[in-house]
C-alpha cells in the first residue's frame, strides 16, 4: 500500500522551511535586505557562493554541458504566457522609447528562445545567472526578488527517458557532493497528473488551477488544500476526495506498478503513457544506482505552465525530533522536468525541440550552508593571500614595493600595508586576522646581507633566505601546504 | 619638449577602433545582436569569456581582493547625479508599485553605496558583473547595451599613491597576461586638468563640459575638438588655444617635471598637488618596473563626474603600417581613477572614504581575442568531456548506463549518445567532432571477458583493460595528458 503522510510532518516541514529561509530585514550582521527586496552579498557570502557554484558547474561540465549566457532582459512578449499565475511577478522595464522589455523570470524560457532563434535542434547547456521575481513582500518571507539559478538542460529528440534519467543523476551528484544531508527526489509526470484529474472528474479547464492547489501540499495540509479546491476553485467535494486518494500516495517503482493496475487511472491513455515512461525511468535510475533516492509522488505538481512530461523536485530531509516519525522535509532545493512544447512557441513555424532540464536552488542551499557555518562557528577566509610583505623599520617602503612586485610577477598572492611606516606588530596582526600563512620581512640587516626573513605565521618560526632564492622557497612551501 | 601627436595617427586610430568593435546585426555566425541591443553568448564565446575572466579574477585575488556582489538594480536615487551627461543612458524599471528602480550603470557607484550603507572605512574588493547602458543605436557602432565589467577598488585612508600605483600594476599584469600585444596607460589627474582649465581662463562652470570635449580627443582631431569647444560650448578662441598647447602634451616623468616649471600651471595650487602626486606615483611605478608603460597625458579627461584625483586609461597599441609613424591606438581596454567624494554622497553625515580603482573593459578584449581566433582559424572546445562511452552492439544501453555512472562517480567527465542503439561510426565521429580524447567501448566480447576496450581517438589505438582497473587507467592517462 502506498504510504500515507501524517499531518504533523507537514506542519513541521512548513515551520522548518520558514525557519531556514534567509530572514529579511531582521537579520544580524552581514545580510542586508534592501527595501527593494534585494541584497548585497558580502565577501563571506561570496566565498560560500563560489564554493557551491564551483561544485555545481563542475558537475554540469562532467556531464558534457556547454556554457551559454543570455541577457538579463528579454522582449516582454518572450516572457508572456509562459508562467501561469506567476506572470504578475515579472519585472518590466520602463518604456523609454524602444522595445518593451522585461527582466528574465527564469533561465528556461531564454534557453528555449535561444534554441528557436538559432534553429538549433539539439544542445546540452548549463547556465548560471540571476533571475528576478517581483514577489510581494508579505508573500516572500525572506525570499529575495533577485536570485541566482543554476540550470542544466538537454534539448533534442532522443530515445525516451535517457536524458531525463541523467538529469536526476545530476541532481543526486550535486546534492550528495554538497553534503547537505539526506535528500529525496519526488517524481511525477504531467500526463499522470492530468490523467488523474480526468478520471477524478475535474473539468479540463480547471486542470492548471487544481494543479496549482496540489502544488501547495508541501506547505499546507490536505484538509486546507481540499478546502481551497472546493471553496475557491469550485470543485465538487466528491471530485476533491477522489483526488485526495491519489495525491496522498508516494513510493518507489512498486507504486508505478500499482498505478498500472488502478481501475480508473489505467483507463486513461495519457496517464498510461506517463506510467510507461516512469517505469523506464526507474529502470535507468536503478542502473545509475540512485533509485532509492527517488519517490514517485502523485502530489507533485510544479507550478510552471510549460512542463509536458516528467517533473521532479528534490527536498532535503532531516531526522525528526520524535523517534518513529518520518524524516521531515526542509523545502525544495532543486527541481525540473520535461518541456517539449516551449521551443515551438518561439519558432515561426511552430517546430518543436523536446527538452528536459533541472534547476538548482542555490539560494536555499546558500542559506542552509551559511546557517550551518554560523551554528558551528566556522569562519572562512575572504582572501587567498599567501604572503605578506613586512618590515620592522621606517623608510622601507621602496624595498617593500620592489619585493612585492617580484612576488606578484611570480604569480604569488601577496599583500602589504599601504602605509609609509607601519608598525611591525600591526603588520603581523593583519596576517593573523586575515589568515595569511607566510610573512617575508625585510629590514636594514637583511638588505645588507642580501637575505629576506621568511616567517610562518602559525609557528612563528623565522628563517633567513637568500634574496634570489626567495620566490622558489615560497613556491615550495605553498606547494607542500 | 613634449611629443606632438600627428593627425593621421588619430584618424587611423578612430578607424581601427571602429573596425575592432563587435559588429552589430551584420555579423556572421554566432553573434546575434537582438533588436533591444543585447546579445546571447554562444558556447564558443563563453569559453573565451571564461578564460579571460579567470585570468582577470586570479590577478585581483593575487592582490588580496575580496569578492562582492550587488543587485542588478538600485534605487533610482542612488544612481542620479553620478554620471554627468551620461545619466540619460540609465535604464529605469517600470513603476509597478513600490520603489523607483534603475539598472546599475557601473559597479563603482554600487560599491560606494555598499561601503556607506555598511559603514565600512576600508575594503579591497573585486566585482565581476553586468551593467546596462541605454546607448542610442546610432551612437553605439556595435557596442552592446548589456556588458560585463571587472572592477578592482581599494577603499580607505592610506598614504598617498600606494594604492593608486597598485591599480596601475594590476592593469599592466592583466594586459600583459592576456597577451594582447603592446599597450600604454595614459595617466592624468583631475586636479591638473582643472588647474589647467583655470590658468587657461575657462570659467569654472564650464570645467566638466570642456572636460567632456577633451575626452573626445582619442576619436576626434584637435581641430574638431577645438571647434566644438568654441562653437558649441562658447569658449573664447584664445582660451581654446591655450588649452590646445597643453592637451597635446604627453610623456613620462620628465613631462611631470616640465609642468612643475610651467609658468602658468605652477601658479595653480590644485595643479601643483596633482603634479606632486604624479611625481610620487612615477617613483612607485619605477619600483614596480612598469614606468615605461605609463604616459602622462594632459588630454586624458575621463567622462565620469565622480573622479577627484589621478585618472588613467589603458590603450592597446598596434605597429603602424608605415615605418616611422607612432604606434596606433586600438581603443581603451581598461580605465579608472581616484574618487574620494563618492562614498560621502551616500552617508547621512557625508563622511567620506577615499577610493581608487580600475575597470577592465572585458567586452573590448573579448572581441579582440575572438577576432584573432577567427583570423587564425583557431577553434576551441566548448565542452571538457574526457571520455566517451560507446558500444558496437545493439541492446547495450544498460551496460553503457552502468559504465558511465561509474565514470561520473569517479569524477571523470563522460558522455554517451542518448540512443538505444547508436551506430559505432556515429559514436566515434561524435568524439572526433567534439574533441573527446578517449573512448571506452563495451560489447558482448568485452562483457564476457570482464574487460573494456580503451581507445585513443587521436591515435586510434585500442587496448583491453580489466573492468576493475578502468577508472584508474583513465585517471592515469588523463593526468599524463
Amino acid at each position: 500500500m502506498p504510504q500515507l503522510r501524517l499531518l504533523p510532518r507537514r506542519v513541521w516541514a512548513a515551520l522548518l522551511s520558514q525557519l531556514l529561509r534567509p530572514p529579511c530585514a531582521s537579520s544580524p550582521g552581514a545580510v542586508h535586505c534592501h527595501s527593494q527586496g534585494t541584497r548585497d552579498l558580502s565577501p563571506q557570502q561570496m566565498v560560500v557562493r563560489e564554493k557551491i557554484l564551483d561544485l555545481v558547474v563542475s558537475c554540469f561540465k562532467r556531464h558534457g554541458a556547454k556554457g551559454l549566457d543570455t541577457p538579463a532582459f528579454e522582449l516582454k512578449e518572450v516572457l508572456t504566457e509562459k508562467y501561469g499565475d506567476d506572470s504578475g511577478l515579472i519585472y518590466d522595464l520602463k518604456d523609454q522609447g524602444g522595445e518593451l522589455l522585461s527582466l528574465r523570470y527564469d533561465l528556461t524560457v531564454p534557453f528555449a528562445r535561444y534554441l528557436a532563434m538559432n534553429k538549433l535542434k539539439k544542445m546540452k547547456r548549463y547556465h548560471v545567472g540571476k533571475v528576478w521575481r517581483r514577489e510581494s513582500p508579505t508573500v516572500v518571507q525572506g525570499r529575495y526578488r533577485e536570485f541566482c539559478q543554476c540550470d542544466f538542460d538537454i534539448a533534442g529528440q532522443f530515445d525516451p527517458m535517457i536524458p531525463d534519467a541523467e538529469c536526476l543523476k545530476i541532481m543526486c551528484e550535486i546534492l550528495s557532493g554538497l553534503q547537505l544531508g539526506d535528500f529525496l527526489i519526488k517524481v511525477n509526470d504531467r500526463r499522470i497528473m492530468d490523467g488523474m484529474f480526468a478520471v477524478c472528474g475535474v473539468p479540463e479547464s480547471k486542470f492548471r488551477a487544481i494543479g496549482s492547489s496540489i502544488d501547495k501540499l508541501d506547505k499546507m495540509s490536505w484538509k486546507d488544500v481540499r478546502h481551497e479546491m472546493v471553496t475557491t476553485k469550485g470543485l465538487a467535494p466528491e471530485v476533491a476526495d477522489h483526488i485526495g486518494d491519489y495525491v496522498q500516495c508516494h513510493g518507489g517503482v512498486t507504486l508505478v506498478e500499482q498505478m498500472f493496475q488502478d481501475p480508473r487511472l489505467s483507463q486513461n491513455k495519457q496517464a498510461l503513457e506517463g506510467l510507461e515512461d516512469l517505469k523506464l525511468l526507474f529502470e535507468y535510475l536503478t542502473l545509475f544506482g540512485i533509485s532509492e533516492k527517488i519517490s514517485f509522488d502523485l502530489s507533485l505538481a510544479r507550478g510552471l505552465d510549460y512542463y509536458t512530461g516528467v517533473i521532479y523536485e528534490a527536498i532535503l530531509l532531516q531526522s525528526p525530533a520524535q523517534a518513529g516519525e518520518e524524516p521531515l522535509s526542509m523545502g525544495s532545493v532543486a527541481a525540473g522536468g520535461r518541456y517539449d512544447g516551449l521551443v515551438g512557441m518561439f519558432d515561426p513555424k511552430g517546430h518543436n525541440v523536446p527538452c528536459v532540464g533541472l534547476s538548482i536552488g542555490v539560494e536555499r542551499i546558500f542559506s542552509i550552508v551559511e546557517q550551518r557555518m554560523k551554528t558551528s562557528g566556522e569562519s572562512v577566509r575572504t582572501t587567498e593571500t599567501q604572503v605578506f610583505v613586512a618590515t620592522p623599520q621606517k623608510n622601507f617602503l621602496q624595498e617593500r614595493l620592489k619585493l612585492i612586485a617580484e612576488l606578484w610577477d611570480a604569480g604569488i598572492k601577496a599583500e602589504m600595508l599601504y602605509k609609509n611606516n607601519p608598525k611591525l606588530l600591526t603588520q603581523l596582526h593583519y596576517c593573523e586576522n586575515t589568515g595569511i600563512p607566510l610573512v617575508v620581512i625585510i629590514g636594514e640587516q637583511e638588505l645588507k646581507e642580501g637575505v629576506i626573513k621568511l616567517r610562518s605565521v602559525a609557528s612563528r618560526e623565522e628563517v633567513a633566505i637568500k634574496r634570489e632564492n626567495l620566490v622558489a622557497e615560497i613556491q615550495k612551501r605553498l606547494s607542500e601546504a
